[in-house]
This record gives structure tokens, C-alpha cells and sequence, in this order.
């Protein structure tokens, strides 16, 4: 069934309108009135609506059921992940997006390389890919992509999860399997992953001091670009949104 | 410590040679004799090596312990992907290696767009993406890359392995974590992913057919470059080898 992913659409007593270019993206697939399809909102809530009527302006769709889209998991699961160099963003934010992120934020540790001036410029390129990637997995929502700041809001982000890892490749460290199936209830999870150059022994502190995790993936190093999507897909297969 | 992946070393006696490239190698980091390191054998194997003399055609080495490589999982995954396009073969390459892959496969299925004349001839270029990714993460082992052939080829390579899984997007499917989880002792697993349109009905059918677990990974649409990853890192968690 055709699906299409747009956000604020106009539902009003059982109809929905879509106008502008969202309604000639539904011309173009050439559905017939009587025809199904599903409406997404944005907001994690299906829409499977019946053609009424399209033309060039507007399209008009009855609603025959309303429910929680699938694909979203139980679990809000946010990525921080220190800005890496090049485009290792534009892939952290697509892999995160498909594998079931919730939300993605960037920011700045003692060893990144990269330390842009305004990396809120950068935010909106961002969002796009995001967008982008959302309409392309079936997702209910379009993850949100921010700039968090430096180390210490990732950690105030992160300590206000009801758990909190943070992914470190060396020293004392929990195993991740055992974190999270000590944890398979938990509604809200926040990984912290670090740069190229890893973090400071100091900031693995600093996470610990907050309440933090500190877990190992094992004896591989993943490049930083990996790491983020390999800690999010055990956290959803620990939760059973892998299956 | 330094680490060097150094396949064929020559052990002598309890004595590691090494010559050319890869003594020059040991040269460059400034190691002085009294100094350790380890050496990989490409085979799963760490030498402990203590540096006895270093000189511009030869670095000798005492060896002080032998261990299996700690970075290398308990179960060998191999992991079998109908052929993408462009570079995407490369990055599959990349993060199965990173992730844990035993070795890698590429075969031709129905909806494959890329159907290269000489596949073969890619091999060499292939098998090296995997040393590099293999060194990087510190495996014990350079995952083999290889070209399997026609999707018949790829069912009879999965049908050998203790456990074949055949990742599908969609009709009945089993759930792939209650599919690993009732098999976390096999020592050897195959996964079968699909190219960027997905299988063909009929050869989901037929991977039924030879007895592999036609699985899900849940309602996210993944990418063809994305589900080998996260299917590899879903069998490394539920084997203990994320821990």
C-alpha cells in the first residue's frame, strides 16, 4: 500500500486534505478514488485512508483507521555522538534513522577534530537527512538532528534518560549485553559515543561521576562512524525491536 | 601496545622474525629492545613479542606469550549479500569486518541491478578493504571476501553453516531474535541479505525450501548496505560477542 509521510497533515473529522506538493506527489503515483493508502503524520501515527477525490490542487482522502505506525520502536533510544570529520555525520545520522533512533545530537569532546564555528548552520542539512531517511525506512517520525553543544550538555543530556551509556573502548567497563538486559523495560536510553581519537580518560570519569554506564562493545574498534549504529542495534534488539 | 598484523610471520624457536614492509613498520613506531608488542598472525592468533633487536632488514623478537586474539567472536558469521551497486559493496565490507564478519560474500540474485562481466576481478580490490578494516580494528583474522556466484551458490553456502538466516522485508516471517536466542550455541551462521529492490517471492520460497530461517528485523525498511550490519551486530549480541 502506498505510503506517504506527511507531516501536518489536515485531518478534520475523518478527512484528511493534502494540498500543494504533497498532493501532486499522490497524482503521480496515479491512485484511483476507492484506492488505500497510508497517511503517516510525523508523529508516529498511521493514517489508512480511502481516495476520494484528487486533482491538481488538492487531494482528499477518507480515514478508515487510525493506529500507532508499526515501525516505531517501544524505545526512545537518543544518540550523542561526538562530531566526527567529513561527511561521517550525513552517515551517522541515515544508519542511526534506519536502525530506530529516536533522535541524534552532535557535539564537541576534548580530542574531535572537527570544531566548526557555527555547527548550528549545519543542523538544517542535517534534519534533511534525517527527513530523508525516515520517508525511505517507513519510519512514524522523522528523528530530530541537533547541534547539543559541548561534553558536558551530552552528559545533561544523557543523565536525564532513565539510562544512560556511554561507549568507551579501554580500562574498567560493564558489558553492554549485561547493561541492557538488566534494563529491557526502560523507555528511554541515551549512548554517548565518542570521535576519532576516543575520549579522554577524564570524560570516561566524568560519565561515571554522572551516573553513566561505561561499556565496552567487545574487543573490536569500531571506527567512530560504526560505533553508533552497532550500540543502537543492540539496544533495539535487546528491547525486541528487532523482530 | 602496539599491535602488528603481520600474516606468515615467521616463528622460529620462540623467536619472531619479520623482514621488509613490515620491519620497517616496527622502525618507524621507535620501538627499542626491551620493549613489547603483540603480533597477530592473521589466523586468530596473538604473539607477545619482546623487541630483541630492530635494524633497517630484519626486527627480531622473543616470544613471551601465545593467546587466541581476544577482538576475534566465538562464533563465525558469514555473511552473504546479494550484490549492490556503486561503492556500496565497500562499505558493507568495511563495517561487517569492523562489526565481526568470518568472511563475506557477494552473489548475483534476480532483482541485483549491478551484474558486473568479471565479478572476480573485484575480488582483489574487495580483499583489501577487508585487511585494512580488519588491521583498523584490531581483528585477529583478515575476514576473506569473495565472489559466491548465482543465488543458488549463495543457498548452498548458507545450507553448510549451523544456522542460515534469510533476511526478507516481507509476507511470514520468523522473528530473528527468537531465532538467535534459540541458538546461541552454534558455532558457525550464515545471513543472507538482499540487493537494493529486495528478493523475489520465489527465492524467499526456496531458502525455505533448503531449511534456512526466513527472518525479520523488524518493520524499518533497511537499506541494502545497512541490513548486513545490523543482522551481524543482532547475531554478535545474542552470541555474547558485544560484551
Amino acid at each position: 500500500m502506498p505510503r506517504f509521510f506527511i507531516a501536518g497533515t489536515n485531518l478534520l473529522g475523518g478527512t484528511a486534505i493534502i494540498r500543494g506538493r504533497d498532493a501532486e506527489h499522490v497524482r503521480v503515483l496515479r491512485l484511483k478514488p476507492g484506492e488505500d493508502m497510508i497517511i503517516c503524520d510525523g508523529q508516529g501515527t498511521d493514517y489508512k485512508c480511502r481516495l476520494v477525490s484528487a486533482d491538481k490542487e488538492q487531494v482528499e482522502a477518507e480515514v478508515i483507521e487510525v493506529r500507532p505506525c508499526p515501525a516505531e520502536p517501544s524505545v526512545k533510544v537518543t544518540m550523542l555522538c561526538a562530531l566526527p570529520k567529513g561527511d561521517k555525520t550525513d552517515y551517522i545520522i541515515q544508519k542511526c534513522v534506519e536502525a530506530g533512533a529516536f533522535e541524534i545530537g552532535f557535539f564537541s569532546s576534548a580530542r574531535c577534530v572537527a570544531k566548526p564555528a557555527e555547527p548550528e548552520r549545519k543542523v538544517e542539512r542535517w534534519q534533511r537527512i534525517a527527513e530523508e531517511a525516515a520517508k525511505q525506512s517507513g519510519r512514524g517520525i522523522i528523528p530530530q538532528v541537533s547541534w547539543v553543544g559541548d561534553y558536558t550538555a551530552a552528559l545533561d543530556t544523557a543523565v536525564k534518560k532513565e539510562l544512560g551509556l556511554f561507549m568507551y573502548e579501554t580500562g574498567e567497563r560493564e558489558a553492554l549485553n549485561a547493561v541492557l538486559e538488566a534494563s529491557r523495560e526502560v523507555k528511554s536510553i541515551a549512548f554517548i559515543t565518542g570521535p576519532e581519537g576516543g575520549f579522554e580518560p577524564f570524560e570516561a570519569d566524568l560519565a561515571r561521576v554522572c551516573g553513566l554506564h561505561v561499556c565496552s562493545m567487545g574487543e573490536r574498534i569500531l571506527r567512530c562512524e560504526t560505533a553508533p549504529v552497532v550500540a543502537l542495534t543492540a539496544a533495539m534488539y535487546a528491547t525486541g525491536n528487532l523482530a
